[in-house]
C-alpha cells in the first residue's frame, strides 16, 4: 500500500452561497467534542434538547419534532415516503429547482404526482392548487417556503386554508427559510414540516429538522402498507428518539452535538432579533446592489432575505466573476440551476454568514472584480 | 422565548460497545475545520482523496466508491434499493439482527424475500445458499460479513463462489468489519459491499462507505424502473461523486472531513499493521475474559476480533454491570438483542478503542465491579 494522504487543511472561505453557511466558532468547538454513544444517557438528553429547542424554531407543540440523519433532501424524502402510499395523489409546487424535485420523489414513492408550475422566479396562485384539489381527492399537497434556486418565498396562509378544506395533507420545505425567516409550523397547521442544518441554523451540513403534527401522526398510523423506506420510516424513529429508545440507527452523534450548539446560539439571539438580523444583511445588499447597476430576479415583495437572486448583467461572464471571488477573495456564491443557469448570481445571507461586515466584503470585491 | 440552553459539554467516555468507538484527536480536529461548500473545488479534491483512500480500504479498483450521507443502516438500505426492482427475489442470510434488518429492507424494496436463517451465534451454510438459487432465479444474496449483535464471522468465499455461478449478485454488509479486518472486495467477487464510519474507521457515526463492482454497475443501469429512493439513488449519486460533479444533495462536509482524516491514519499506520493492533486487543481480551471465569458466545474460529460476545454469568444482572462500568469507571459497553438480551454483554475493540490499555482498564473494572 503506497497511498497516502496528508493531515486536511481546508483553505477559509466565507460562504455566502445558498447553503452550507458558514457555522459559529462555538458550532465546530461542538463538533470536535469526544463521541458518545447513540444510547448512552447523557447522549439521550442532548437529544432530547435538540428536540425541544427544534420545537421552538419551528414554532410547534408536535410531539414527533427530531432531525432526520441526513441531507435536507433526505428531509425531503422521508416527508413524501411516510404519508404516500401507492397510488395516492399528489399535487406540488413548482416554482423551481427543489419544488420539481420533490414531485420527483414523490413519484419514486408511487404517488399519481400532478405539479402547479408558474414560471421560476413567481409564487403559486392558491386558485391552482384549490382547482386540482377539487378534480380530484388528494392525499398531500407540498410546496416550497423559499425557494433555494429563485430567492422566492411563497405566502402559506391561503393554502395551508385550502388543503385543509379539502382533507390533504400540507407538507412545506423549510429547508432555506428556517432560522431565518417565521416559520409557525403550527399556525400554518403544516402536517411535515422539514429543514436542513447548513442554513440559517449555520450547524454544518448533514441533518434535516422534520416535524410531524397530529393529523400527520395520524396518516401515517393509518398506512395499509409499510413504508418504503426503513431508514426514513418516521415510526421507527419515533421509537428511538421518543420515551420508547428502543435502537433504530446510529445517531450521527457529532452531528446532532452541532445542531444543538447551533440551536442554542439561536435561542440565546432570539427569534425576532435573528429574523431582523437576516432582514437587515438582505436590506444592506439591495442597497450595495443597486449601487452597482444590478437588479433582483424576483419582486420585492416576493424576495426571501437569506436567498438573493441577483440578475447577471448581459455581457458578464456569471461563472467567472464567480471564480474570481473565491480564487481571489475568498468568497463563495453560486450561480443558477437549469433555466436561470448563467443568468443569475444566488448569494446567501445565512445564520451566522447573515452579516454587515460580510455584505461590505461582497460588495467591495465585487465592484473590483466587475469594474463598476 | 424562555427555553434557553446551556454549552454542549458531553462526558468523557472510553467507547468499547459495539461501535461508535473513540474518534482519534486529529479526527475530532478535522471536524472542527471551518465549512467548505459542497461545490468548492477544495472540497471537491477532498471528495477524490476519500474516494481514493476507501478503494484501498475496501481492497477494490471499483469507480464507484463513496460514503453515502447516512449511517451504516442507509448503506444497508442504499445496497438493496438500487439493484432490487419489485419483484425481485433476495436471499438474505440472517445470523443476527442485521441479517434480520437486510431483509426487512429487502421486503420494504419490494422483493421476494427468502431468509437463510441458522441459529444466532452461528454462520450460514453455503449449501443452504446453493438450495435457495437452485430453487428460483435470485437477483440477489445479502450476507453479513461480521454480525455485530453476535460477534460472528462469516467466511465469504464460497459462498461468492455459489452466488456467482447462480448469476445473482454478492450483497455484503462490512459495517463492522471494514478496517478491523481484511475485506478484500474484488478477491471476493463482492459486487455492493457498505459499511459505516464509526466503528473500525474510527471516525464518528453518520457516514456509510460503499463500494459497487462494475458488474454490480451494470445492474444498476439495466433497471427497468427508477430507483425508490431519490436520496439514495446511486446512479445519481455518481454524478456528483463522479467527474460530472452534477449537484444532488448538499453533502455533509464536516462529516467527510472526518473520514477522509481517519481514512488517512489508517493509511499511515498499514491496513495489516491495524489488522493486527485488533487481533491484538481481542486475544488480550480473551485471555482476560478466560481470567475472570468468563466464555464466548462464539466458538473461537468464528470470532471477530472486533465485537466480543461474553456470556453473562448465571446469577449476574448483565445491565447492572453495564450501568456501573459507565458510571463509575465511564466505560461503554453493550448488551445483547432480541434472543441474547441479558444473556451477553458486547465488547467492540475497533479502530482507535482497540488498544491493550483500553482492554486493560476494562478487565480491571470487570473485576473489581463482579468481585472476582
Amino acid at each position: 500500500m503506497t497511498f497516502k494522504l496528508s493531515p486536511l487543511s481546508p483553505p477559509r472561505r466565507l460562504l455566502l452561497g445558498p447553503g452550507p453557511s458558514d457555522a459559529p466558532p462555538e458550532v465546530l468547538v461542538a463538533m470536535s467534542q469526544p463521541v458518545l454513544s447513540h444510547l448512552d444517557p447523557a447522549f439521550l438528553k442532548i437529544m432530547d434538547e435538540t428536540m425541544e429547542a427544534l420545537r421552538v424554531v419551528f414554532g410547534t407543540g408536535n410531539r414527533m419534532t427530531l432531525p432526520i440523519s441526513g441531507a435536507g433532501s433526505a428531509g425531503m424524502e422521508a416527508a413524501m415516503v411516510n404519508p404516500i402510499e401507492p397510488g395516492d395523489r399528489a399535487i406540488i409546487g413548482v416554482v423551481g429547482h427543489f419544488g420539481a424535485r420533490m414531485a420527483e420523489i414523490a413519484r419514486r414513492c408511487g404517488a399519481e404526482v400532478e405539479t402547479i408550475e408558474p414560471t421560476w422566479g413567481q409564487i403559486l396562485d392558491p386558485a391552482d392548487i384549490r382547482r386540482s384539489l377539487q378534480k380530484k381527492k388528494a392525499k398531500l399537497v407540498g410546496v416550497v417556503h423559499v425557494e433555494t434556486s429563485t430567492g422566492v418565498i411563497q405566502p402559506l396562509e391561503e393554502i395551508s386554508r385550502i388543503v385543509h378544506e379539502h382533507g390533504a395533507l400540507f407538507i412545506v420545505d423549510t429547508v432555506a427559510s428556517l432560522g431565518g425567516i417565521a416559520v409557525n409550523a403550527d399556525a400554518l397547521k403544516i402536517d411535515i414540516c422539514y429543514s436542513g442544518s447548513q442554513k440559517c441554523l449555520s450547524a454544518p451540513p448533514g441533518l434535516a429538522p422534520l416535524t410531524v403534527s397530529e393529523t400527520g401522526m395520524a396518516a401515517l398510523r393509518a398506512r395499509k402498507s409499510a413504508v418504503r423506506s426503513w431508514y426514513l420510516d418516521l415510526t421507527l424513529l419515533d421509537k428511538y428518539w421518543g420515551t420508547d429508545r428502543v435502537y433504530h440507527h446510529t445517531a450521527p452523534v457529532s452531528m446532532i452535538y452541532a445542531l444543538r450548539e447551533a440551536l442554542r446560539l439561536t435561542l440565546d439571539e432570539g427569534l425576532e432579533a435573528r429574523y431582523k438580523r437576516h432582514m437587515d444583511a438582505h436590506r444592506a445588499l439591495a442597497a450595495g446592489m443597486q449601487k452597482l447597476g444590478l437588479e433582483f430576479l424576483v419582486a420585492p415583495e416576493l424576495r426571501a432575505p437569506m436567498v438573493n437572486a441577483v440578475k447577471v448583467p448581459s455581457g458578464v461572464d456569471a461563472n467567472a466573476v464567480k471564480k474570481r471571488l473565491l480564487e481571489e477573495d475568498g468568497i463563495e456564491i453560486a450561480g443558477g440551476f437549469g433555466p436561470l443557469a448563467g443568468k443569475i448570481w444566488r448569494i446567501g445571507l445565512m445564520g451566522y454568514s447573515a452579516r454587515l461586515e460580510n455584505v461590505e466584503r461582497l460588495l467591495g470585491a465585487m465592484k473590483r472584480i466587475m469594474g463598476r
